[in-house]
């Protein structure tokens, strides 16, 4: 069953687990056959160990994350509005990205999809 | 090929032409064999006669879109936050929403997809 406050719960989790740098957590939140679309319209990383080694890279950046606005949960999908802020080439950059999950019934991340705001950042891993 | 520029006109037009009550130009937006899943996991409207009746059936309740964060361009792909205010029962109430849009070649809307903040909303239309 889809359960609104878990759901939530997992994005607060996964957004404190990526700026602590703790990769194992992350990958903990999604189900072992997931996929990872980041950002969308790239050749997915499928599955736990793939996934693990995609955000090992992507908290190498330093990249922090802030969410931007409420988390928009329907049945078993989430969608939400967040900041990355980096240093790239020296300088602070900021990127609005939008987080798209489907869960699991187990409460599990299954899909995961990112929509930057930048249409030339290609990836900020 | 996909135009971030064109794509964000397309969500401001999409805005205003909701706000406006303007139907057909909403449909004017969408690929003829488009679909729209509003909220998304529900039965997907299918073809832009069934979007326009959807969309006459939603501009009825008053509800007023403004966007809250930049639009997310990513390929053929958008998403972006928005807060919908409509009267309900006499008391007004806001919900927070997130649209993705997926764009065919000519830069017309061809999958709709909204996520609701607040779970119990099955529909504003």
């Amino acid at each position: 069953m889809p359960d609104t406050e878990n759901q939530k719960n997992v994005v607060h989790r996964y957004i404190a687990a990526f700026n602590a740098g703790a990769t194992d957590e992350i990958a903990a939140l999604f189900n072992e056959k997931a996929t990872v679309e980041d950002p969308i319209g790239t050749p997915a990383h499928v599955g736990r160990e793939a996934i693990a080694r995609f955000y090992r890279r992507a908290v190498k950046t330093g990249a922090k994350l802030d969410l931007q606005g409420s988390i928009r949960v329907t049945g078993p999908y989430a969608a939400f509005p967040f900041s990355a802020r980096l240093m790239v080439g020296g300088s602070e950059q900021q990127v609005d990205v939008i987080d798209t999950f489907r869960f699991d019934e187990e409460g599990r991340i299954f899909e995961m999809r990112a929509y930057f705001e930048a249409s030339d950042v290609t990836s900020f891993a």
